[in-house]
C-alpha cells in the first residue's frame, strides 16, 4: 500500500472515531483531541496527494479545461487484478462445491430491487442502502444483502421449499476501511434452506456447511458462536426490559464484540433509557458461553428464566441441535454464547457467527468464556499493549441464523385480503473479503498464475522471415483445436529472449520450439519450461506430425 | 409465460412501435391507429392484472393500508431460476473455457463507476445510462458496458499489455423487449487484447474466439461480418460528407440491419441534412459485400475511393487479416460487408458482428449479398407474410472491433500535462441473452438438472423409530467426508414414496436405501434410481463399511 492511501485509511478510521464519539456525546476535551487529530491527518494527506481538495474523490464534475479526470474506483470499491482474481476463483470454486456437495441449486436476481421490496428490513442499518436516481419509471435500490431477494424470490413464486446458493455482489454506504476487510461493494455467498421441515435438521446442517467450507478454505483457527433469539428475548423479559425495548437493547447487546460490557451498558442505561438494575441483570447472563453442554445445563438451572415459555422452546431446540451437531462432528467447532445477538431484525430462531481465533489462545470448548469472545473484546481507543493490536485482526467471516417469517411478510404483503404463506428459513452468509485477504497472503504474487495457459509457441530466428509468424500461427491453432491452451507472441519479429521471459513471468508451463530447418524437416522441439530436466535441457525434438499427442501426453489431456 | 406477462411484452413492444412512428413523424391516420391499438392493449393488461394503475410497477411508495405490495423484478430485469442457472453456468463454462484457451485472464471491476469515466464514450445512447442517487459523496453511474472500465483500468494502472476476460452484468435503461432478448440488466462476457502489437494478429484471434465459441455453444448458423473503420470514413469523405456529419451518417448506416435503405436514406437527408446526391453515393457503397477476396478486389477497383490514404490503410489492414483467418480456418463464416457500420464512437479500426442466420437461407459466402444482411433488413412495419415473420428471431449475438484510443483518452485525462501513453486494444463482446434463449430452447425442463446431488439416503419405515433420522444423518455425513454430494429428507418420518419423488423430480441417480433390520446386520442398500438395471431391481446391499467405496466405484469418483 502506497503512503497515500495509508493516510487514506487513517483518515477514514480517525473519522469513524471522531463521529463515534460524537454519537456517544464524549466530553468536549477528548472530542476535541480526537478531531485535532484528523484534521492534522487530512492536512498530512493533502500534502503528499500534493492535492488541496480532492481527498474525497472528486465531488463536482471535474469540467474546467486543465483539471485532470481522478481515474480511480469509487470509494469502497476495488478492482480485482487477474493473480487476484486467480484466488478468488479458486475460493468461490471450494463454496460452491461444499454448497452444492449439500444438494444446493444456484439461483440469481438483480442487482438492484424495487427500494419497496428492502424498506423495514434492516432496521438501523437502512441509511445504507443505495438508491438508485429517480430517471422516470420505479424506484429502484441496489441490493443490500442476498437474503431478502431471496425471500421476495421464494414469496414472489410460491415456492414452498428450496436450498439455494447464491454468490453475488452486495452494496452498502458505509464508511470503508479496507483493512478490516469493510468495502461498499463486496461479495457474499450465501447458502439458505426454505421450507417446512423438522426442527434443527436444516439448521445443523447450515452449521455443518459453514464449518466445511471455513476448513476447506484452511483460514486458520475459527470457532462458531450460536445462540437463539428465544433464549435472548426471555432473558431480556425476565431482566425486566420493556418490551418495546427488546430489538434496540438486543442491538446494544450485538455490539459486545467490539465494546466492553461497561460501554454497551451506558448505551443501554444512558442512551436507551433501561434501568441500571434491569442492565446488571442482562450483564450477568450475557456472560454466560462455553460448550453446548455446559451452557444447556447452567440455563436449566436458572428457574427464573426456565418459567418463560419462550426460554423453554429456545432450550428445546438448542438441546436438539447439539444433538445433531454430535453426529455431524462439529461439536469441537462451537461456542453457545449468550452475548452473541445479530444485527438484523428478521431472524426468530438459533444465530451464529464464526469468528477467527488467535492461534495463540485456548481450545473454544474448554472454557466457559470462548476465546472468540475474549479475543474480541478489546477496546477501540484501547489499542495500547502488543495484545490488544493483535486482537483486533480477529473478525467475523460467516453468520446467519433462522428466519421463519420474512418470506411471509412479503407473501401477506402482496395479497390485500392477507393471505400468507409462511415459509421458515434457516441460512448461513461467508463474507468473502476477509476470506481473501487470508488465502491471498499464504502466496507471494509470483507464485500465483493467472492465466491457463499450457503451451507458449516460440520461434528463435533473426530475421522477419526465419521469424516464422504464419507458422506459429498455424501451429497456436493446431493447439486450439485439440484443446490446448496456446499463446504465442503478437510480433512479427520477436525477441528471442522476450519469448522466453514471457514463459517465466507468466508461469507457461510447456513451450514448442520452431526453427527454419527444423520445420522443414517436419520437426519441432518441445520443451519444459516448468521443471529444468537435466536430460530434455534443450527440449526434445519430435516430428510435427507427433507434436499434438506428445504434448497431451505430457499436459496428461485425453 | 403467464398472458399477463404476455400482455405487458406487447403494450412494450406497442410503445415501441407508437414512438419509432412519433420519431419519424409519421402521417396522422397511421399514428393514431397505432395509439389506439396501444391504448386497447394497455385496458386489456389492466383488466387481465384487475389493477388499475400499477401497469408500469409502483410509481410512488405503497404506503397506504391494505394497498398491496408488488412483488416482481423491476422493470427490464429478471430473476434467473434454478434450471436456467444450470443453463447459464453451462454456457458460461464454455465461454471461459475458450477465453483461457487463448491465455486470457481476467479482472473485475465494480459495478458502478465515478460518473466522469462514463461521460461522452458512447454518443447518443448515454441518456441509457443509470445513475445513483446523490446521498453525498463522490457522483457514481452503473457500468453501460465492460470495455470503458477496462480501458480505465489499463489507463489507470498503467498497464502496457493485457489479454483479458471480463464475464459481468452491464445496464441499460432501455425500452425492454424480453422477446429480442433486450434487457436493462444483462451479462456480457468480453474478451479483450491490449497492447502495441503488429497489425491484425490480435485482430483475427478475437474473430477466431468468436467463431470458436458460437460454434461450441452450437448456436446454429451464423455469419461474422466485418468492415473497417477507416474503409468506412474514406467512403464517407469520396462521397462528399463532411467533416462534421461523419459519426451521424455513421449512425444512420449502423441502422441498416434494422430498416430499410429508404428509410435510412431519409434518415440522412431529412434528419442530418446530408445531400440527395450524397446520400445516393453511399447508397452504392454500402451494398458492397462478400467474402474478403471479392471485396477487397471490388474496393481496389474503384480509383475514387483508392485515392484516399484511409482507404488504402484500411484495405492493407483487410488483406492482411484475410490472410490470418485463412490460416484460422474462418474464412468461411466471415462476410466483409461495407453496411457494417456500428454505433459506438471508440472504434478505430477493423469491427465485427456475429449474426444468426436462419437455416433455411443460402451459405454466406456463396452470395455478394450475405444471407445475414438479407435476413435483417425487415421491416417492423411489414410483419406481413410468413418469410417477414421467421427473420425477425435473426439478431446480432457478439459484436467488438478495435479501439487503439479509448485507454489513451482516460491516460491523457489523468496526466494535466497532457502526457498520453496509447495502449491500443481489440474485443469481442458476447450477448448471452439471446444465445441463453438459444441454448435453453433445446431442452426440456424436466431435463435439466439444476443440482449436482449424487445419492439420497433414504429410510422406509413407517414408525419414529424406524424412519433412522440419526442414521441417514450420519450416512449423509460420511458422504459429505468422501466427498460425495448427497441429500435425505429434513424429516424424523418422510412418507416412503416422497423421498422417491424427489430423486426422481431432481434427477438424483443414486439411492443408499437403510432398513432396521439391515442396519443392525451391519448392510445398506445401494440403487440405481437413473438408470433401472434389472438384475439390481432392488438394489443392491452391501455391507455397511464398504458403502463408501462401492458408491465411489459406481460414480466413477477416485
Amino acid at each position: 500500500m502506497s503512503d497515500i492511501e495509508q493516510l487514506k485509511q487513517q483518515v477514514e478510521e480517525q473519522g469513524v472515531v471522531v463521529r463515534d464519539l460524537k454519537a456517544a456525546k464524549a466530553e468536549k476535551a477528548q472530542l476535541d483531541e480526537q478531531v485535532a487529530l484528523l484534521l492534522a491527518l487530512k492536512k498530512k494527506l493533502q500534502i503528499a496527494s500534493g492535492n488541496g481538495d480532492e481527498v474525497d474523490g472528486p465531488k463536482k464534475k471535474s469540467g474546467g479545461a486543465g483539471k485532470a479526470l481522478v481515474l480511480k474506483e469509487p470509494k469502497g470499491t476495488k478492482d480485482y487484478t487477474p493473480k487476484e482474481m486467480a484466488v478468488r476463483t479458486e475460493i468461490f470454486r471450494t463454496i460452491t462445491s461444499v454448497f452444492e456437495k449439500h444438494g444446493a441449486v444456484t439461483i440469481d436476481t438483480p442487482v438492484f430491487e424495487l427500494k419497496e421490496i428492502l424498506v423495514g428490513k434492516y432496521g438501523e442499518d437502512s441509511k445504507l442502502i443505495y438508491d438508485l436516481k429517480d430517471q422516470g419509471g420505479e424506484e429502484c435500490s441496489l441490493r443490500y444483502d442476498l437474503t431478502v431477494p431471496f425471500a421476495r424470490y421464494v414469496a414472489q413464486n410460491g415456492i414452498s421449499n428450496i436450498k439455494r446458493y447464491h454468490l453475488a455482489k452486495v452494496y452498502r454506504r458505509d464508511q470503508p476501511a479496507i483493512t478490516k476487510g469493510r468495502m461498499r461493494e463486496f461479495y457474499q455467498c450465501d447458502y439458505d434452506i426454505a421450507g417446512v421441515y423438522d426442527a434443527m435438521i436444516p439448521d445443523a446442517e447450515c452449521v455443518r456447511v459453514a464449518v466445511n467450507v471455513l476448513s476447506e478454505l484452511d483460514v486458520g483457527k475459527f470457532v462458531v458462536k450460536l445462540n437463539h433469539r428465544k433464549i435472548l428475548d426471555a432473558i431480556f423479559e425476565v431482566s425486566g426490559v420493556p418490551a418495546d425495548k427488546i430489538r434496540a437493547i438486543s442491538s446494544a447487546v450485538d455490539k459486545l464484540d467490539k465494546a466492553p460490557w461497561a460501554e454497551v451498558r451506558r448505551e443501554m442505561t444512558q442512551e436507551k433509557g433501561l434501568d441500571a438494575a434491569v442492565a446488571d441483570r442482562i450483564g450477568e447472563y450475557v456472560q454466560i458461553s462455553g460448550s453446548g453442554e455446559e451452557v444447556l445445563a447452567r440455563l436449566q438451572a436458572l428457574p427464573e428464566l426456565m418459567a418463560s415459555a419462550k426460554a423453554q422452546e429456545g432450550v428445546k431446540d438448542m438441546g436438539l441441535f447439539f444433538r445433531y451437531a454430535k453426529i455431524y462432528g462439529i461439536l469441537d467447532y462451537i461456542s453457545f454464547d449468550m452475548s452473541l445477538a445479530r444485527g438484523l431484525d428478521y431472524y426468530t430462531g438459533i444465530i451464529y457467527e464464526a469468528v477467527l481465533v488467535e492461534e495463540n489462545v485456548r481450545s473454544p470448548t474448554t472454557e466457559a468464556q470462548p476465546p472468540a469472545l475474549v479475543a474480541k473484546k478489546s477496546d477501540k481507543k484501547g489499542k495500547k499493549d502488543e495484545e490488544d493490536e493483535s486482537q483486533v485482526r480477529v473478525g467475523s467471516i460467516a453468520a446467519g441464523g433462522r428466519y421463519d417469517e420474512l418470506v411471509g411478510m412479503f407473501s401477506s404483503a402482496m395479497h390485500t385480503k392477507g393471505k400468507k404463506t409462511d415459509v421458515p428459513c434457516v441460512g448461513i452468509s461467508f463474507g468473502v473479503e476477509r476470506i481473501f485477504s487470508i488465502v491471498k497472503a499464504r502466496k507471494s504474487e509470483a507464485e500465483i498464475k493467472a492465466n491457463r495457459t499450457q503451451v507458449y509457441v516460440i520461434s528463435l530466428g533473426d530475421t522477419v522471415e526465419d521469424s516464422l509468424l504464419e507458422d506459429r500461427m498455424r501451429i497456436a491453432a493446431e493447439l486450439w483445436d485439440a484443446g490446448i491452451a496456446a499463446e504465442f507472441a503478437y510480433k512479427i519479429k520477436p525477441r528471442k529472449q522476450a519469448q522466453f521471459d514471457t514463459c517465466d513471468s507468466a508461469i507457461i508451463p510447456w513451450a514448442v520450439i520452431i526453427g527454419k530447418d527444423e520445420l522443414s524437416q517436419g520437426m519441432v522441439k518441445i520443451k519444459n519450461m516448468a521443471q529444468k530436466v537435466e536430460e530434455e535441457k534443450g527440449g526434445v525434438t519430435v516430428s510435427r506430425s507427433d507434436m499434438i499427442a506428445e504434448l497431451k501426453q505430457r499436459l496428461q489431456i485425453n
